[in-house]
């Protein structure tokens, strides 16, 4: 019984999840998911990726979060277009959430949708939001042993930025070791060493979401 | 009807919390359970507090993850007994698999046992497994800003460890505000700053966690 529950709840999530997807296709917005734990720096990202594609890309934001607009105001003051969720304890966003805000937004004026998800390496890689990628951001500090430790997270992604590279003289942390651990688990995913602080490696992130948008005129690939 | 669903869950794993509780007390076992995001540093202070304690107090270890048994391999090098939950996509520990994993640990010989919660900020926060303390730790790449934004887990805690103060010459992070932050969430939740490579701030973490275990031998508190 437990088990029909979840079944209808990720069964309706997936319904808004496609009704999401369509809204997002009508309007030409290229939409994704960046998952990571908390302080991985999705919100640097989102910053970096805002300067990156400044005059070519017009950029909306959802930031997901369980409590606090602390980075909606963040990301407000590089001005664009910004819907702060909060889940109230929900550990990630769902497509019903993503509905509401979508509906907040101004999806005419928009290219790219980065969607900031609660900050959990877990939970957030069951929910289809309607995205078109799934990113998720690892950081030097957290070490390189985490694909083994939260597979299904680096499975669902699309690519992989590791941030915070400026930390490595820092830490202990073996970059190709965890490049190796991510190719193991998911073959499709690059990884996109990177530093939000000093922008190194940015430039090589932003290129390949670019590329990633260009189907956008004709039709898109999930 | 889903609320129902989820009330009984919740009823369940709190009868086998006491249930575990009761198990421990038995034995004169004082156990912590030890929360975090992936990559805090969880077993790196389960590491530096088997070598602190050495010698004083017996330390028995259960470390959670989502999948691999690599902190039980490297916490069984310290040589103490250990069990390793996979708990095999949950995202937190729950009393049933603490119930199991107790009894697969010799309670006799463990006077201090250290139950290492799956990395997550979120969901661990609302699961009691039995223990007599909730530790949350912290590091200083996350950024100050997380008590804000993990309310519920800051909450829960009864210690806040701020791991990787070693760090703090290389990011941006105001002890002063996170310390303010916690305590305006949580004001009997004391803030232990340390560096778990360099050692440093160490004694004051296990002499509070000392502290705690002295009323073992009369009745203890929750």
């Amino acid at each position: 019984m437990e088990i029909k529950v979840l079944k209808n709840i990720l069964g309706a999530n997936e319904q808004i999840a496609r009704k999401n997807r369509e809204l997002l296709e009508k309007n030409g917005v290229f939409a994704v998911n960046i998952m990571a734990s908390p302080g991985a720096g999705k919100t640097s990202l989102v910053l970096q990726t805002i300067a990156a594609v400044k005059g070519k890309v017009k950029v909306g934001v959802i930031e997901g979060d369980i409590a606090s607009k602390i980075d909606a105001e963040t990301v407000g003051k590089a001005g664009v277009p910004v819907v702060q969720i909060n889940t109230g304890g929900e550990c990630h966003l769902d497509a019903n959430m993503i509905q509401n805000a979508l509906a907040n937004l101004p999806l005419k004026d928009i290219d790219l949708l980065l969607i900031e998800n609660v900050g959990n390496l877990v939970c957030p890689a069951e929910f289809n939001l309607g995205e078109h990628k799934k990113v998720l951001v690892a950081s030097v500090p957290e070490g390189d042993d985490k694909p083994y430790k939260y597979p299904a997270m680096f499975t669902a992604a699309d690519a992989v930025v590791l941030n915070k590279t400026d930390l490595l003289p820092y830490v202990k942390f073996n970059l190709e070791a965890f490049t190796k651990a991510v190719n193991g688990i998911n073959a499709r995913a690059g990884v996109f060493p990177l530093s939000c602080t000093t922008g190194e490696g940015v430039p090589a992130w932003t290129k390949w979401l670019q590329k990633q948008m260009r189907p956008a005129s004709s039709p898109r690939r999930g």
